[in-house]
């Protein structure tokens, strides 16, 4: 299904059945946005009094649809949700406006709707005009065969250049009733000249104010999302919305939310990292999935800054790639973050073995537990700042020679 | 003279011929740190009356003998320089601080002076305790072998993974008297479990108090190796010193500086400029050499920051190593800087071929120049931002498989 014919990744975990949301309908077409023979268009629609939650890229120069979506969750409902895949509709000045703008009002006009209540969202090639038309086009037909079955299909149909689909549903309670969540996501594939983008879509059947969402999805990209990196670049389309359709009948959730979404956060938490991971998993060219945990910095923020600046250095990711548990490169990368640290109260440990600590390397360590850990496809490192309290946990994947061959090949 | 049999960079350069500098005598020896039938050990004796300046390593965990230095730093004196490839004395604790003492003792006792008027640095392994009586042995002998014409010896005595020596010569007048900077360089090489490490080592003999030493000298790295960049990664050891003896009789220098060495910091801004791009052009894996002018940024610090935020690109590093020349990447990584910047007026050219004006791509542009331009192994990137008059320049290198194969290969 992808662009390129890439390996499936090593780290690649299986579909999960995806069940019905009640109030989403959706299915997918081949539009020809720039693939041949496969389906790059997906299509949602949200039951009426369906509320919205968005994120989006940090990028300075985000892509048109992103512009459109910041913009239309101002009114916090939807109805509708259209996503291509094969041109991202990137710095594609005014005509990059009007092919956003004739996409939404002919989604409308299908749904019977605003065009602010449609969301949108592109990834693929960069600074080429969106041919709308062919959305457009291929919109009608497709919306006469929308159903509640068509998660699957539509994980595949954002795909880029990711190598396997990537999925995910969790149950939760509001009061006693139990609502269910699931999410679809595309990771860092990337067609050329594009980069990594990231896109994830998620719906739920539970009644939840837009503020309430909006607050919820916020907490949990931070914990998620914003704690995973594959190669410190950032998208200018990187997009996760949340839908809420409020078809399950549960006690009603107060508009600031509050302690009974309790266990809804939770699912929608774990929701949000289990993607997210699978996002790290497809990374260009990852052979293993790395965890940071960072204790005793400062704050938590603190440590937040350190186990980033250690899953974006290229030297430690290097040094991963080649099975070498180099804690030197590591303390090079605390010391990077310029957060507050002292070099003889550090302590870095993998695979739950203490290489390092307070300042020197333990003399006589065991290394064959080491070695074998650094061998395997999960690989865990900790850091302990010797400060403070402060602790995070990151995710990063390894660097590969792959990531160098997917990202420096030549355009034809 | 590597520590690995790696082939030179396409990018080198030649070495010049480096004159005697009055007031220094320098010489090299194998010490057997780590390496076997190589020079490791370099010494450097400065006439009485030598002023120093310094800078460092921004990274919060350095090594030992950037402590030392820093705290040698504060009498603005210098009599000797010790410096020793293959082991790095980072993250020694304890006999870390004693190696430098027991080292800068032994020099000092050879050269007459305090132990805290001689500066050390190390580069190689980290964590490894250095035998420094390996070098306090070696340097009795040593020094009775100083003599002025050293100076190709030692930048190749510093070499770690370096595939070529690092020397640059500038004249400069001070008054109507000519003066003469001679420095040396070694750069991005590394030797597992290292990483990259950056030292320079500068002489004059020219007569200039420390303080104004000291605030040239931060100028010219900032508008130098701060302006450069192989895979944004921080050393531990990151070292820059300048030695001015004061040999050459020429009109009084103030304590603040001043006008009269306007031409003096030329030609040391020249200097510092050409060992840092040396630097780049040994960058790890490095074929290309890429130099990124941002114009019309609201400040020359925004300008600054967009500029390395492009040089630091994995993304846009692996296009060009790909000979792609991928402006898309290229407007991710400005809007990813988080610096002002205003999506439809920006433009991007590559080699003097404006592909992409005013937030689009530039209808029917000629891309045959910029596809010859790409092959070659000088790059220039032009990013106009197109919001003031604020502009910048960097240098980095591609990140290629070579990156990799050095970077992630297994310790032995």
């Amino acid at each position: 299904m992808a662009g390129k014919d890439l390996p499936v990744s090593p780290l690649a975990v299986p579909m999960p059945a995806m069940p019905p949301i009640a109030g989403v309908r959706l299915g997918v077409a081949a539009a020809g946005i720039r693939y041949k023979g496969r389906n790059d268009l997906t299509f949602m629609e949200f039951a009426p009094g369906t509320t919205v939650a968005g994120v989006f890229t940090r990028n300075k120069c985000p892509g048109a649809p992103v512009d459109w979506c910041r913009t239309a969750l101002k009114s916090g409902k939807a109805r509708g949700l259209v996503v291509n895949a094969g041109n991202a509709n990137v710095f594609t000045g005014k005509p990059g406006r009007e092919a956003v703008q004739a996409t939404a009002d002919a989604a409308a006009a299908l749904l019977g709707c605003k065009p602010k209540e449609v969301f949108l969202a592109s990834t693929g090639v960069i600074g080429e005009t969106l041919p709308h038309a062919k959305l457009t086009a291929a919109l009608p037909a497709l919306h006469g065969q929308l159903s509640e079955d068509g998660w699957d299909g539509a994980a595949r149909g954002i795909m880029t250049t990711d190598t396997f689909p990537k999925g995910c549903v969790r149950k939760a309670l509001i009061g006693e009733t139990e609502v269910t969540i699931a999410g679809i996501a595309k990771g860092s594939g990337m067609v050329a000249p594009d980069m990594a983008t990231m896109l994830c879509f998620i719906a739920t059947d539970a009644k939840i104010p837009a503020a309430a969402l909006q607050a919820m999805l916020k907490k949990g990209t931070d914990a998620s999302f914003n704690r995973t990196t594959v190669d410190s670049d950032t998208s200018t389309s990187d997009t996760v919305l949340v839908f809420a359709t409020g078809q399950v009948k549960h006690p009603r959730v107060p508009a600031e939310g509050g302690a009974i979404l309790k266990d809804f956060a939770r699912a929608l938490n774990e929701l949000l990292l289990d993607l997210a991971l699978q996002v790290v998993r497809d990374g260009e060219g990852a052979q293993k999935l790395v965890r940071i945990d960072v204790t005793g910095a400062t704050t938590a923020r603190s440590a937040q800054k350190i186990a980033m600046a250690i899953a974006n250095s290229p030297l430690v990711k290097t040094a991963i790639a080649g099975e070498d548990a180099n804690w030197g490169r590591i303390v090079m990368a605390v010391g990077k973050a310029g957060e507050p640290a002292d070099r003889d109260l550090l302590s870095v440990g993998v695979g739950g073995t203490w290489m390092a600590r307070e300042g020197g390397v333990v003399p006589g360590y065991d290394e064959a537990p080491v070695v074998a850990h650094m061998k395997g496809r999960e690989i865990e490192i900790a850091v302990d700042i010797g400060l403070g309290k402060g602790k995070a946990t990151a995710w990063t994947c390894d660097l590969t020679h792959g990531y160098i061959d997917i990202n420096g090949s030549y355009r034809s």
